[in-house]
């Protein structure tokens, strides 16, 4: 009898050893541009950094100009490079607000506020981030038709241009995903 | 060898136990305030509830408006505060379409569908929500951020005020979670 | 002890079986109509796909407009059912940017990049979806609500109608879930 129950024990310890969403991690899809779901990314992803988890941001399409910075001047773009370089905000701190924006009133309204009441603004919670070894990958696809350079990106400890098959291997072991 | 068969049997068992994402549960963070997408949160909320599974929802952000109180009245607020609470919804009836509102005609129309092909409203679904133990946690971050008061928030049974933390620890014992 | 130990292994294996989220599977609401959340879901739902993932995708309120033929005309609609009809985009092909679409030039402006950086178009998404085996399934209420009917709906190898419930049976199986 022993070989069968050593056989079945170690059957029953590598299904569970192999389960999808059996490590302890967060991963999250920063698809938005806005200020506020950008605020709200960070946010969930600072605070599952704190409680111990693994935390993996996948920024794509419109999130990927939150993580331009503002003073890196890229040369040779094509022209629709140069076009979308100029459309989309240089950064996070050109972002707007999803609704309210009211031509700045109300994204700076919010700004004040936080200041206000202590919350803590993106430039902090990416500087928190970044202490706490939370990961942030770039969608390639994005850069590319976006016509965005890796050189002209933050400087931020833990930075990756990746494409979605690198995001979804991390979501499925992931016990917690968003798609934000 | 017995010993050996215990501990591994125990081993495994503390392991399953413990797993993420290993509840039937449902956590959800309701971060938008229009009336498309509150709708979609409380469809999905009931109908997982119905199911027998545990629903646990974050009002966040936009979404904590839909929280307010139509009737209460609450005093001792600062300027910001009073200033949020004329701009933004009073109360789940006074929500938005994301799209197609078209000065409240489209939102009138769907509403008018909804009663129509009987379809639950959102005050329905939240009465439901009450009765099916659907516990709601309202952001306390949004809250201090909007100046919106607990007092001033619907009476729902199982109605609390909380951090991410909270949320986070939700969901990482959950099978299922959304960000909407 | 050989039968406490036999039982203890029977029970921990059920257990194993029966954990929410143990599939190696991605379940996905589409709830947006907006032609960047259309191509970021059939994305992730054609790589998750070809990685070996079972992917179930759930279209619901917008999402549902994207899955309209162009050219299937239907009779026996109601008037409000043509008004939906003529309002909402017919396909997947009249679907416009959430930001930048300015009167049309930014959509095209995306297409045209995506055509000239071999982009896959929605077009080639959907066929690569339906020769991967992606299973689409198109929200009843969303579709009583805006009068649409089954047969104006894309000839698609694996397109079914069902409510909340069989989607949140696919989710808690799942080990990884987006609402978008």
């Amino acid at each position: 009898m022993s070989v069968d129950v050593d056989k079945a024990i170690a059957e029953i310890r590598a299904k569970v050893d192999g389960l999808p969403g059996a490590e302890n991690k967060l991963t999250m899809i920063v698809f938005s541009g806005d200020l506020d779901k950008q605020l709200a990314a960070m946010i969930i992803a600072t605070g599952a950094a704190a409680m111990g988890m693994k935390v993996v941001l996948f920024f794509t399409f419109w999130g990927t100009a939150a993580l331009r910075a503002p003073l890196k001047k890229i040369g040779g773009k094509t022209f629709m490079g140069k076009m979308f370089g100029m459309m989309l905000p240089k950064g996070r701190n050109k972002l707007k607000l999803s609704q309210m924006h009211m031509a700045g009133m109300g994204t700076a309204m919010l700004k004040g506020l936080m200041q206000k009441k202590n919350v803590a603004s993106l430039d902090q919670l990416f500087d928190v981030a970044g202490q706490l070894a939370v990961k942030i990958y770039i969608c390639e696809m994005s850069m590319d038709l976006m016509g965005f350079k890796r050189d002209e990106m933050i400087d931020y400890p833990e930075l990756e241009v990746c494409g979605v098959a690198t995001m979804l291997a991390h979501a499925k072991e992931s016990s917690v995903q968003f798609f934000i």
